[in-house]
């Protein structure tokens, strides 16, 4: 899992991405709120005209991450587009 | 201008909103994200599933706020829903 980072107390998954300019930006935080909806999973994200910072937390009362954490993490970069993927 | 806080060093406009669903926050990012593109002005925004932390500091090299980002302040305001007004 790439650019991701796991980090412990409270477990969580973290990982910034950079985008060409804010419509890219938006674009993607379309998408990851639809994926947000369809798994019920909302991880906190802090942007402004050209950043991300995500963090995927476990579930209430966890204290592990789980698959579904795992899962989102992978799914969200499969919604980047080309050009904001590291070259 | 009601719930902002003006702090200093940097000096910045900050707010907290607090929503009933995603859906709501989800729908007040999107008129956000519209307003930012008029203004070319993007605060930093922290969200999760039913808050949304706002940032707006001063452009680049002014050390003090001025009328563009009062003004922001006050045009969000503007867009939130009845849903998400403090009674």
């Amino acid at each position: 899992m790439s650019a991701w980072k796991e980090r412990s107390r409270p477990a969580r998954l973290e990982r910034r991405y950079e985008f060409p300019d804010y419509e890219t930006l938006r674009e993607f935080l379309d998408r990851v709120a639809e994926l947000s909806e369809q798994e019920g999973l909302h991880p906190d994200m802090g942007f402004g005209r050209t950043y991300l910072n995500v963090t995927i937390h476990a579930d209430d009362g966890a204290t592990e991450l789980g698959d579904r954490q795992r899962r989102f993490a992978e799914q969200m970069d499969a919604l980047l587009p080309a050009s904001a993927r590291p070259m």
